[in-house]
């Protein structure tokens, strides 16, 4: 009885920071997949760096998993307790300890969330840019090593985080890298506990690298026949240097689901969504650029603004694309999918997906990060249809594949969680051999976050 | 006499890749820096990653030390057989084996050194922009994590290294990473290789980021009465979002040797050498609006051209400058301190480091990669000089300390070898300790680069 032993010890030593309340249970029991509700047996609220120190040393001793949560806005079930334990909600860390506006960098906990950050930095000039869709907080979004629209400008979490505070698995506390734009002095251990999913470490403390708020924004949007032809654009695009902040694509399907969501009235065909940072002078110029590539390889309807509420208005169509696309069927349940591949391959990835898709009989838009190769289907189930989750399950699994197939990744953004550690042999040979000898180095016992990433035995 | 086997092994099996001539032993024994000579009982030169691993595999069989070798120009000792044993010279893997323009990235083996690299790119309208100064191989910049005057634009080593082949200790070979531009799928390994200095691996494959050669380039030269004045120009222009390719500093020291050794006409006053990569349009945008900031900011002369033969020029005095600064004092070597700050601490840094240096009557020009924060002094002995050379590592151990004091690294870009060994533990704490358990982990018999990065016993 090894967890009800921790918990009874945390109890005493960490009183009302500690809940087994059956709602408290089940809430940090859910996920947003297909996923199993799997509901820990207890829940932590540290308020404190010590605080999580002292309850994973408690957890280590007694052999008691430790499950770190954040939103609960994963995609892979990242924060599902698969062998119960203490799942450690990390809500109440959530200050912006130091905003260096000299140094362009904010040292924050981990349970902020982005838009919150954000809103603490409006009147700095500076914002933290990376935008994954969900209002994530900034400790699982470095865990999953997430991005989203931005990551073509301003790179993904991997880019942007300086440096940690981690607990270890045994309760030490130590940090990683410094508030320095760079560094030579050693392993990057920043960047091996960004992406490790809490398996190695919990984060309570996290410095980011902070950008200037452009001083004007330009949005466009634009309309291909194929898919083809819109990636062709985006290469030429991006081979002339052209600095995007965002390049979106969507699909027909997409484009579909936009109209009867949110009234968008599109020609349902391909499309690109994009947007320029910098001066006024320069967003102009690059919105007239982008727009004479497009002419030339054969795009049309190419539309640009400045304007904020007309861009506004298109990247909050571009981030309710998950709810415009479940809209489609109503009632449905979405298994979401997320490679990245070397983005010559990306026209053909897309196409024989979308072709795979259509063959299966399911709903299933396609949309992405096309600047990065990075896109998701969002193939449409019906709740307790196990056939349906099979066909998506299936298709999802051809994809992962093909993904590897063309030299890519079966996650570009979400993670591995449960969802992607059946493809770690497959993407990484030995060296997933390696990640288990790191796993077994850092956290010998296994206790953090089992069942996620590695394989412990 | 592990060496001793281990060496009739690799000459049975790989035969007349092996070489302990006395020469070949006494070239592989120096190093660029204050430390002695020492050799290697042996020098392998590979021609294939199976040939590094047969190699390796031997190697661990015997327990005989393997230190990889790229073109010898670190900085700290990396290369230097402290325990003697095997050095693998990479110089005949030097190929460039795939580029892909659509992609924008380019597979190489690690002997092949930048410059040879760009040369290779010219025609495909790509480069790779990490100029750490020497013609390093790529195989050594991404082991030291090397960056430079270009890191401000374009990242380092970290940033600009998507995938790696590496040869682990045991003779096994792995993949990090893919052709993806990004990734969440697992521990990022790539990022643990890179920096590590050979010493958890011999990486025997790079896929390496390129970028679109700029339309356009303009560069521009200006004059400060004192640091602060030049920094806050620096952190004024950052803010703003001027994306500028390179922003060096150079103090008066510089200036002078320059003078000298160029017959450069540069006041002897701090300067700031920037240039601008983007359309015609852009650069002389961004140059323009430099040139209002720096007026305001209090600087003068400030100079701007695109004209190619004058910005060469300026970028070759500076490429020089080691040289330059070495003719301040004819026959002298040189201490080169490295540290890194965060640029609201840069002007304190470079003015006490400064005030430093002149009280110990030691020549002692400054000058750095002001955008990230990280600046040398080049401090000049007279060989052979012991108590020059106590006065200089005295200046530099002060310089250390004052960077972490100041939330900085003790190497920016030149890595820890054995130079900043003794630091480790100031700049990481308890992170040393978990260096030291990734080490043994993957080279539990510590054969790899030993004596460099962490201590194993």
């Amino acid at each position: 009885m090894t967890i009800t032993s921790a918990i009874a010890e945390l109890g005493t030593v960490l009183g009302d920071r500690l809940t087994t309340s059956k709602s408290e249970l089940d809430l940090h029991g859910q996920n947003e997949t297909h996923f199993a509700h799997m509901p820990p047996d207890a829940v932590l609220y540290p308020e404190t760096t010590a605080e999580v120190s002292t309850a994973l040393a408690i957890c280590h001793r007694h052999d008691c998993p430790v499950i770190p949560w954040g939103t609960g806005t994963s995609l892979e079930g990242h924060a599902l307790a698969v062998n119960g334990g203490v799942t450690i909600d990390l809500s109440r860390m959530s200050r912006v300890l130091q905003i260096n506006t000299d140094d362009m960098d904010a040292v924050v906990q981990p349970g902020i969330t982005r838009e919150a950050l954000n809103t603490e930095l409006r009147a700095t000039g500076l914002f933290f840019p990376i935008d994954p869709g969900a209002n994530a907080s900034i400790g699982g979004m470095a865990s999953t090593r997430a991005s989203g629209t931005t990551a073509v400008r301003y790179g993904t979490m991997r880019e942007n985080v300086l440096a940690l505070e981690v607990v270890l698995a045994d309760g030490r506390v130590i940090r990683t890298g410094t508030r320095a734009r760079k560094s030579s002095a050693g392993y990057d251990l920043t960047a091996m506990f960004v992406g490790a999913e809490g398996t190695l470490g919990l984060i309570t403390e996290l410095t980011l690298r902070l950008h200037g708020q452009p001083e004007a924004v330009s949005a466009a949007i634009c309309v291909f026949d194929d898919i083809d032809t819109a990636v062709a654009t985006v290469i030429a695009t991006i081979q002339m240097g052209i600095p995007m902040a965002r390049i979106e694509f969507v699909d027909e399907a997409t484009a579909r689901a936009f109209n009867i969501y949110a009234d968008a009235k599109m020609p349902e065909k391909p499309h690109l969504l994009l947007e320029f940072h910098g001066s006024d002078q320069a967003v102009s110029e690059q919105a007239e650029r982008v727009g004479e590539i497009v002419a030339d390889m054969g795009g049309h309807d190419f539309q640009w603004t400045t304007k904020a509420e007309d861009r506004n208005a298109l990247w909050k169509m571009r981030h309710n694309a998950y709810y415009a696309t479940l809209a489609l069927k109503p009632g449905a349940t979405a298994v979401v999918t997320d490679v990245c591949v070397p983005i010559s391959r990306l026209a053909d990835a897309v196409r024989e997906t979308r072709a795979d898709i259509l063959a299966s009989g399911l709903p299933g838009p396609i949309l992405g990060h096309v600047g990065d190769g990075n896109f998701h289907a969002i193939l449409l189930i019906e709740p307790g249809n196990a056939a349906e989750k099979r066909l998506a399950l299936d298709l999802s699994h051809r994809l992962a594949n093909r993904a590897l197939a063309m030299g890519g990744t079966v996650t570009g953004e979400h993670g591995v969680g449960m969802g992607k550690l059946d493809y770690m042999v497959a993407e990484h040979g030995e060296g997933w051999t390696v990640m288990g000898d790191i796993k077994r180095a850092l956290d010998p016992k296994g206790i953090m976050n089992p069942g996620k990433l590695v394989r412990t035995n």
